[in-house]
């Protein structure tokens, strides 16, 4: 299965497209992090996202996607402006016909390092050796958008290997 | 000029298209609200009111957009979900080339009432009165989103004065 991931931001957001082989062993199909400029209007901002993620879900063909659930933490102002590009983001995946899974920060970190308060710093460094990759992705943005997909992947292959053992 | 008002909400999104007339009279050309099921999934909530905001738009043909700018009195979640429909509602009117306005509540109040702090009978009677309509619009999610639309009427027209009196 292949799963894009979305950690979305007021200024970048982040999105890794992981792909899980037959033998379990974990892919980075890509990552990157779209940049927004503060001086562009929102109605802009929020069309340039939603563009570049259609764009990155053609060239990369995720079968599904997973998006960070945010309820904490926050100010008022910053989560309206967060739930702007949220929206968006959903909306480029419903567009595609994808289904989307929402993961709570606590789920994403203990499903990838063990540890659901586990800093960024440690979360970066076991996505690098989760995905085998030379260097830890860049920026931190990209880094959550894979963290986010291999948490998908990781329930998946769980609630998969449930429904086995379960028939 | 015939503006779009967008009023977002969780459960109805209100729209409202209103004509401001050579002479300055106002007509209501459209309102009615998006009616979301709690029961759908949030992404498919957010094609609906994607799909129907773009269909109005092509119906209704308006040349610009307004919207209400909301950083007051939400809690962090309502703000969230708020924050994504605003989002989308916000990307429809990009992705038709529209201008997108924003106006605080106070704004928008002051300019159809003439007083900030009155009351959404009070805004739904003044309505009814500066567009003589037969009956107030409901729900009060279209009124809402008619007071939008006016408010940047009359602020496009204030604009406009001023621009010609500088000349």
């Amino acid at each position: 299965m292949r799963v894009l991931g979305i950690d979305c931001g007021g200024e970048y957001t982040g999105y890794g497209v992981v792909e899980m082989q037959g033998s379990g062993r974990l892919l980075c199909v890509a990552c990157g992090a779209i940049k927004l400029s503060p001086q562009e209007k929102l109605p802009l901002r929020l069309s340039r996202i939603f563009a570049q993620l259609g764009e990155i879900i053609t060239e990369y063909r995720p079968e599904e996607v997973a998006i960070e659930d945010v309820f904490y933490a926050l100010n008022v102002k910053s989560a309206l402006k967060l739930g702007q590009i949220r929206g968006v983001a959903m909306l480029a995946a419903a567009s595609a016909g994808l289904p989307v899974s929402e993961y709570s920060p606590l789920t994403i970190k203990s499903s990838v390092v063990g540890y659901g308060r586990a800093e960024k710093q440690q979360v970066q460094a076991m996505i690098t050796r989760l995905l085998a990759l030379p260097s830890a992705p860049q920026p931190m943005d990209a880094s959550d958008a894979l963290a986010i997909a291999i948490c998908h992947l990781h329930t998946a292959a769980t609630l998969h290997r449930q429904s086995v053992s379960a028939h």
